[in-house]
């Protein structure tokens, strides 16, 4: 598979390494910025990779948005944050035309959890929900973009929730609508995520742990992998 | 609601004592054997138990499976073990004239990981499995019959699952069709379940985790208070 | 061993049914209020006791201090929080007279966890902490007197450390000194404490789980018998 | 620092890159076997490596121990697993003349471990213990070198313990004496072990997690930071 890398951060980085070791190639790299030391052709717009045979992008909207006006034909597999309403709009109406994928976490573990949790919330509607995640020492946000996404699914499926970030000034009994996040930092916790659910005499807890970021690059690289046998059309983890 | 007892061993003393400080009433009950201190009228058959509303059953094939051959009109939650299948054969038959209730395991919290493992085996099919379940020291059977019942979900979705009881002996690495079954024994652990999905650098783990046995009794009342409001039939957790 | 009673709540109860079934004798109890239904003898001064080998208490500083004023000779079991420092004050005069054991914490486990901390704080001084508790969600105050234990076991150890109870107003990286404390509410859960300690690729991580509000009366009941066998001294979980 | 690396497989590879990046330089390697690609100067006898200012070992016994027997002058840091009795009287013997650091296993957060241990263990006497481990799915030996540790500090401080690895044949209740040993085996873990203590309505657990097996480079790297400030003599993580 011939792959054009729109950004050059760490994470496309990431995916030229386990492209390369699963016996891809990078065939072109649009930067973000001017690196001195890319080992790639590097063009200005998605047209030029014309050996490419699918995009993987790891960028921000400053620099994806310009590229998606131009005109160009390649399946595209976008992971800036950021913007997400324009950017799931332009790629929609791309999506007559070519097969593009989405998702704002790649990790499909992540991704599993989230189904998961679109299962276990409506049968679990009597019981106290509690968001926990924890990361290194140098992750400057809290909570986590994955937590929020996990909040979000609760959300939709459970009436008038709120978010409880701090029980240490509060000196009352926890409401049934509220949802307490934790986070936790230290050391170089690559993501772990943790759900429960506590109830009468039991609970339930559904965890994800990343061991490496990896797993972000990996899961481009897998869609990206089924999204080129793909007919045109707008992709996510849960159709492809 | 007025409740007749089918056996009075420790789960079913669970039930009197919860079912009354939930405001219900044990009208009757049939024991397995004669004890000598049942604070409850004593029958001999369902039909003698006039003002019943529910039966709920924690006995054995031996005491159940005469009194189903009875005439009878009751709705029924049965959570004897043993000879599965004549039970549920005779349930199902019974399931025409009147509303009963079956589980082999009342832990609604069980039930709840049970659909979320039928979620997750398909869309982790590459990820390897591991179960592990804790309970006191007092146990004497391993695996715990929660656990085989998990085991059983799993090979019904993946083919070929062997299970492995102990690596010690083996130099061999893993098959990707085992999964490894581990039964921790100690103090008083009223029960612990979890199932780990292991895949390249990410896990998820469901895990399940009971602070007391009123969950099966708890379980059973639920289930009865549904019961007595529904048409005859035949009823488990998924259609309840 | 016949035991006086220090008080008559939710933990002394159980104090008297785990006593009873250990064969042990409640002799007397002097009640905080005027119960209705005490089914022991009620006195109003240790003094009266004359059958007890050992007072137990749980009850307030109210109830417990004028007692400890009054004249008496009686091994004292002492669990009462608040006003901890006038408490200990008295127990230190009267411990050259009699056997006295004091612990703001009951818990066997737990003691044994501040002394694992105690080892591990010194030896681990370039990891980050954290600390997590989860309770049920009818306890009105966070984070638990049992991780305010904690933290103090870690402040005398580790200087300047900062307790952060919520991140989520903030966008730096975590400092060194700082201990992040998450207080989880749900369900019945009865007790969890986790200490976390997160270095280089690597975590350690010490936990207590409690299953029962028993192990605190027990507690207590497991040091009244070994204090009944020793002389005068004051006494805590390092020294009995 | 200036490092000679003794043995060139995965482990030194490891400590070569991190060592760089902490400004630490390879200024020699003594391989196992002939690579076609070591990027730093070949050498046979320790003594040829004139610039080095210690020696860094994850080698094995056929090569490290000849290379103990030739004369030479240089703090060392063994990692060799093997032949463990044999090598450190050699090194004792040596450590008269220089300083020697040896450890089976080089992650400090397992030393840790085991210092906790020998805290916990005569604490927690009345507590069952179960000891898990989980590592990769292409591990072949069962249960791991570090849970082999573990059970032998507890072997150390508990009379007649006795490994269970497989509960499933039997149907007897857990005796005291044994200790239940579980290796979970799945995707690519790097490595975990639990330590739990089961009581009386109470469970302690200590856990440590690896993220990466850099944990094993980087632990010898800081031995050798220090032990290169030591005077001669025999260190290990309990001196150094």
């Amino acid at each position: 598979m011939n792959i054009l890398l729109i950004g050059y951060g760490a994470m496309n980085q990431r995916v030229a390494r386990l492209a390369e070791s699963a016996g891809h190639k990078i065939v072109a790299v649009i930067p973000n910025r001017q690196h001195e030391d890319i080992p790639y052709p590097i063009v200005n717009e998605i047209s030029e990779a014309t050996e490419a045979d699918v995009a993987i992008d790891f960028s921000h909207p400053n620099l994806l948005l310009p590229l998606l006006e131009q005109s160009f034909h390649l399946p595209l597999v976008i992971a800036t944050t950021g913007e997400k309403d324009t950017i799931t709009t332009k790629l929609q109406s791309l999506s007559e035309k070519m097969s593009v994928f989405f998702s704002a976490n790649m990790s499909y573990g992540v991704h599993v959890l989230t189904k998961l949790l679109e299962v276990a919330v409506p049968l679990l509607e009597q019981y106290d929900i509690e968001l926990t995640e924890a990361h290194h020492n140098q992750k400057v946000d809290a909570p986590s973009g994955t937590l929020v996404k996990l909040y979000d699914v609760i959300e939709q499926l459970r009436d008038n929730v709120q978010p409880v970030y701090d029980r240490s000034q509060l000196t009352e009994k926890r409401e049934k609508n509220e949802i307490g996040i934790h986070s936790l930092r230290g050391g170089t916790i690559v993501g772990e995520h943790d759900v429960l659910f506590a109830g009468v005499d039991e609970t339930i807890t559904l965890s994800h742990s990343a061991q490496s970021k990896d797993i972000f690059a990996n899961g481009a690289l897998k869609a990206a992998e089924k999204l080129v046998h793909k007919s045109p059309g707008y992709y996510t983890f849960d159709n492809l």
